[in-house]
Parts: structure tokens; C-alpha cells; sequence
């Protein structure tokens, strides 16, 4: 059987899942999902012509020769409602926020005026009609969309929503998501320290990728060898909108597990994808439940989750972005390389005058978890590469753990 | 009073902010936590050398001169342990992960050998000693630090644990965080629409960016401009690790809240920083609680929480990674700029052949939160800076919302 390139066996993974449905969450309970419906403001904001700035609400029609001596007729706080019409001649203190009164079409700061006496002040600086005013619906006019479906909802985005009072909305289904290991040679996390068994890592790498998606993961365990334990995991797993079935060894696994999967009426889409770590991955659907076949080796594990798993789950969830951000990096030493398969390098990131640098973690070996925990990112080796020399230009797929970094690398 | 430079005020922020003390978490709700404990190695990884490959453990001395006929002495899967020792001759068909027998040194891909009958297969090429073997200890040595204090739990470090069997361990403690709004001007989220007040939007914006860092915080509300009200408020804020009061305009409320603050214990330690948005922003400490005094306007706020607030929490939570993480841009257009004040742009990334181009999300009045909702990263202008010309480089801090990205921008 082919080996399908990374792009394609990520089209036909995003092809076989669909949008969930839409379910109500609380604006507290908000962030993070995706708007499964469009907001509306519920008014203008601001409501009338406001006063953007600390300062006098002047006619500026007063100041086209000055200086200029205005009475000060009341003063409006933000909250306050004005109670007198600016008159040719007159002014009102007025603070950040509040309304401008009739008769006002500007404001002068309260740093370019003097104050003469409590009624009196001293305009020397000319304006023009607008300055300094926020106009009504500035932000948002009643009735107009503010925000649309399919938007993520971030902080910015939560202010917007109690802006419109909304406390209750319609946002995208998570999936539901169990994770299973197999393999007779792992020992499960409670039980004693075997030397012959490897301590199952799979479960709790791919259960956190999953947490970091804001979904919480059913653990289904371990499925011993036998086809009947299989078979029984495996159908508890269909139960489930995504299913990780995370697998011991490669040929044997496969040749074990796949028979009982299609048994079970998984319609499998692919077996082999040219990537490296990565090997052997496999994807099937049963129309109701995504199934991935992952490496048991734990970097091949997660490298496959970040590639496949996440943007599916994610385009399930409805958000429009589904790839890890990445970052141009300069390569602080060579990288060889066998063409054929394209190679994820575990990096860590440092920056300099020029940029961004990326330097392996150290070895690739796929059974190497440490490389995982240290790398900042993935360094994305084409295919065609026969290797980069040292200072090469390389895209790194950053990783979790690098939203923040050490400096803030600002000039301010 | 003078102005003090954003860096200046990060310095004095971070100086006054301790790190907390360690608590225990549990494994499956450790995700995004720091560790306040090194963890060891409970083993050698593996713990005996085993094949990285499906295929033969072989003795490399039989294959200086191929092709060479070898007898297959027996199977060793995963979980298995070798019953016998491979003698000058012989070979042992294994799997990936399975204990090297005594004897073999290296291990014979299956696809490089030809199987003659079930019990002799043929080899056509000569490797090394070692050659698919996995050392043992080659993951990990039994005692060994595998993970120190100050260690971000990511998926990957969630696999190591998981790996070393540690399912509690001690993290520094999340701070308590309490968020009140001040000013007659709001309108409580679940009070009816008055069109002559302002929609408390920054109780839920603050409270979302808390959220993001992994800490629930406590919604106070709103305190009137009432001296009396204002002091039961912040004396209820005064019990948590960190007070944001978010007031509703700039000298007014300063002049209020200030005497309050003092009266209260709280030495304030700046009242302004030359950045644009983020006037008024005022910083103090009990020495038990750090209170910022953030601006009303809802950007001014964020920007603020983004810069000063978000370091010092994560600070406290132990992360090494306190600030946004930057990437460089290319501006598309002009951009005009009056120097004196570091400038936070709100702008949107995309991406071309060259590498990311910023665009400003359009109005930057502090009073539109949908220029930060829209945002991707806040684009920095330096304060001695005139402008910019469309195409010069920017440095952008990446906002919430951009761990990923629309298309995957790799060559595989």
C-alpha cells in the first residue's frame, strides 16, 4: 500500500470529520469555544456623541480666534446626564465617558486650558469640530452583527459579549474523545514496577494534547493482546465521537488490530503516511466515530496528534484556524536527513538579533520522550531534503509552552 | 510625577510579586502547571537494550561476508522475554521494543532479510554492532533528575511523568485573583439596558484573560463612586493574592480610589507608565496583596492586564516564560505615530512568501473592543518612533487565539 504525503492524509482526516452540533454555555464557562450563532448589539455604544478625553466640551466655532475666555456653565461626570445647552461663549467641564451636551461639538483637554477662576478658563489652542468626541455608535450600532458564527471566543471577544449582555450562548459541541493503549508488553500506571513492561506514557501524552484543546478525555485503559479485550475496548471506544487507539509495536499491532476494527465497522481511509516520526498511523471512520490508529512509540504518538488529531478535533469544535502556528527559525547547526518521508525535528527555540534559532533537542530517537518534553517545536524537514547546513531559513510548527516567552524581545 | 517606561514598570511589578507556595496536583489536572518538585527516573528506559525496529536480533560478526543463511531460533514480541542465546549462525525474529537477546548485538530490518522457510531467512547486507538496538538507559537512567523545579507541564513533560509513574506531584499554587469594577457610570451585566449607562464589559474581559493563565478569579462587581462602598469593596479584594480594579475614567477615579488604596495599606509604587493605550495605570502592594488600579477604557484595560498583570501572575505561578511570545511582521501600510509613549497597535496577521504582514485592525480608540477582539497580536511601536512606512519590520506580540493558524505554511 502507498504511503500518502502529509497534506493528503490531513485532507482526507478533515474530509471525514464533520462540524458538531451546537450546545448552550454560560459566558464564564465560554472561553476558548467557538460562537455557534451571530450576536447582535442591543444598542448604539457609545449611546450619544461622548467625550473621549478629560477636559472642557467647547463649541468650536468659539475658537477660531483665541485666546479665548469661556464660562464654565456645569460640569458632567461619565454617568452624569447634561443638564444645560453650551451657549456661544460657554463651555462644561465634562470627564472621559460622558455625554456632550447640546450646543457642544468638541472637547479641549483640561492640559491645553487654564483655569481662570472655578467658572471661568482660558482656551489658547484652536480645534476643530469632532475633536476629541467618541461619535454615537462608534463601537457598535444597535442591531448590527458584532460578532459571527464560527468565532473563537477569546478574552477580547468575552468583552464584547457582556458589552451585549449576553450571558448565555450558543457555541459548538466538544467531542467526546477516549483514548485506549495496547499492548501486553504495558504496565498501567497504578500497577507495580515491572522491568520486563514498558510504563504506559501514551495515555496520559495524548490525554493532555486533548485537555489542551479544552476537552476533557474518557481514559478507556489498556487492551491486552487477545481479541476479545480488543474487540471489547474497541466497541466501548465507538461509543465515542473520536477514538485513539494507540498501539504497542508496528506491524504486529496492525495486522492484530485491524481486522477487529473493520469487524467492527470502521471503514479504514489510510494506513501510511510518508512522515517521519510517524509511523504506523492509520485512520478510519465509521461515520459516527473518527478512529486513529497511533504509533506506540510516544514522540511518534504525539507528533501524529499534532498533525492529525489536533485540526480534526479542532474543525469539529468549528474553529476556523486548525494548523499549529509556525515561526521562520535560522538552524544553529546542520541537519542530515533521508529523503523520502517528511521529518518532524524536535527543536528548542532561542532568539537573537536576527530572529528566531532553533536547535535539536538531541536525538530523534522516537522512543526519546524527553526530546518531546524539551522541544519549543517541530523544524519541518521536506521531503525532498537531503539535509540544511547550518544557518539554513527552516519553519518550526511551535508547540505548547510557547504562547510566552523569556523576553519580551520588544523595542520600546 | 513622571512617566515611567513600560519595561521600568515590568521591572518594578515583578520585583514585588513573590512566587507562591507548592500545593499537590493530581496527573490528570497537573496540564499547564509548574513544577515545585524534581522528579527522578524510577528505572532504567528502557531497561534492557531492545530492537528499534521489526526484524532480526542478529550477531554482526556473522555478517561480515553476505549473503549468509541464518536459523531462526525463536520469536520475541513486545512484553516478551528471550528464552535463548543466539549462538554464531542463529538470529531471532523480534519486535520493536523487544529485549535483545543474549548473544545478538544488532538487529536486521525485516524488509533487508528474505525469508527461505519459517525457520531460515537470508541476509544481503552487513550492519554494525548496535546497529536498531536501543541502549538500555538510552530514555533514562534509574535515579536520575528527568524533570526539575520550574518545569511548564506540557503534554510532553504529562508524558514523562506518566512514564516515571508520578501520579501527584507538587506545583506552585495558582494565585487568587479578585476582579472589581468601579464607577456610577456601569451597568451591571444582568441589570436592564439604561441607555445613559456603560456595559460593564471589563469585570468579564479581566476575567477571561485570568482565565486563559489557568486561574478562576472572583468577580467582586461593581463599586459605586461612594467612598464608603468603594472601601468595603477593595477591603474584600484586599483578601485575595491579587486585586485588579478596573476604574471608569482617568483623573476621577484616581483622585477617589487612591486616598482609599492608601488609607488601606496599599503602597502604590507607580500611577503611570508612557504607553498608548494604558492611561491611567497604577500599581501598589500590601505585601500580602498586589493591586492594579487598570484603566476603564475596555483595550486600555486588556493591553494593561496583557503587559503588566499576565507576567507577574505567571511569575508567581513559577513559569520561567513570563512574557507574550513576538514574532517580526512586515506593516502592509503607513503608520503614524506621535513619539513619547510606547504604542500597542491592534493588528491582524496573515502570512505570505516573505514571512507574517501586520495590518491595524482599523480604529485604535481605546473605547473599541472589537479592534481587540478582531486582534491577532499587538503590534510595538517604540516611543521615539515618528512612524512607519508601509513594509518596514514590526515586531508583533501574539495574542490569545493565535496558538494556531489557517493553513499549516509548511513544505513537507
Amino acid at each position: 500500500m502507498e504511503y500518502l504525503r502529509v497534506s493528503e492524509a490531513q485532507r482526507v482526516v478533515l474530509e471525514s470529520v464533520a462540524l458538531l452540533n451546537a450546545e448552550s454555555a454560560g459566558l464564564e464557562q465560554s472561553l476558548g469555544r467557538v460562537l455557534a450563532e451571530d450576536i447582535r448589539a442591543n444598542r448604539d455604544l457609545p449611546p450619544y456623541d461622548v467625550s473621549a478625553m478629560d477636559g472642557y466640551a467647547v463649541r468650536s466655532a468659539d475658537l477660531v480666534q483665541v485666546p479665548v475666555t469661556l464660562e464654565v456653565i456645569e460640569d458632567i461626570k461619565a454617568g452624569d446626564m447634561p443638564s444645560k445647552i453650551v451657549q456661544p461663549g460657554q463651555c462644561a467641564r465634562i470627564m472621559t465617558g460622558a455625554p456632550l451636551p447640546q450646543g457642544a461639538d468638541a472637547v479641549m483637554r483640561v492640559e491645553d486650558t487654564q483655569e481662570i477662576s472655578t467658572q471661568l478658563i482660558q482656551v489658547v489652542t484652536t480645534i476643530k469640530d469632532g475633536h476629541d468626541v467618541r461619535p454615537q455608535g462608534e463601537n457598535m450600532r444597535n442591531g448590527d452583527v458584532v460578532l459571527s458564527t464560527g468565532t473563537e471566543i477569546t478574552p477580547g471577544v468575552i468583552g464584547i459579549l457582556a458589552t451585549v449582555k449576553i450571558t448565555q450562548m450558543q457555541v459548538y459541541r466538544r467531542p467526546r474523545v477516549a483514548i485506549l493503549s495496547t499492548g501486553n508488553e504495558l504496565e498501567a500506571i497504578n500497577a507495580p514496577v515491572d522491568m520486563n513492561k514498558i510504563p504506559d506514557s501514551n495515555t496520559y501524552a495524548l490525554m493532555a494534547q486533548v485537555q489542551a484543546l479544552g476537552i476533557t478525555p474518557a481514559l478507556l485503559g489498556i487492551a491486552r493482546d487477545d481479541p476479545l479485550e480488543l474487540e471489547h475496548y474497541l466497541k466501548l471506544g465507538l461509543e465515542y465521537d473520536v477514538l485513539l487507539v494507540s498501539g504497542g509495536t508496528s506491524v504486529g499491532v496492525h495486522d492484530y488490530v485491524r481486522p477487529t476494527v473493520e469487524k467492527l465497522g470502521v471503514a479504514m481511509k489510510f494506513w501510511r503516511v510518508a512522515m517521519k516520526p510517524g509511523h504506523p498511523l492509520a485512520f478510519g471512520t465509521t461515520g459516527k466515530t473518527a478512529v486513529f490508529g497511533l504509533p506506540g512509540n510516544p514522540v511518534s504518538s504525539m507528533v501524529c496528534f499534532e498533525e492529525f488529531v489536533a485540526p480534526a478535533l479542532r474543525r469539529m469544535m468549528g474553529h476556523p484556524r486548525l494548523f499549529r502556528r509556525t515561526v521562520s527559525a535560522r538552524l544553529a547547526h546542520p541537519l542530515k536527513m533521508r529523503p523520502g518521508r517528511t521529518e518532524f525535528v524536535r527543536v528548542q527555540l532561542t532568539h537573537d538579533d536576527t530572529g528566531y534559532v532553533a536547535s535539536s533537542t538531541g536525538t530523534q530517537s522516537s522512543g526519546v520522550l524527553l526530546s518531546m518534553a524539551r522541544a519549543d517545536g517541530l523544524l519541518v524537514m521536506p521531503s525532498d531534503s537531503t539535509g540544511l547546513a547550518a544557518g539554513a531559513q527552516v519553519t518550526v510548527q511551535l508547540l505548547d509552552g510557547t504562547a510566552y516567552q523569556n523576553e519580551t524581545n520588544i523595542r520600546e
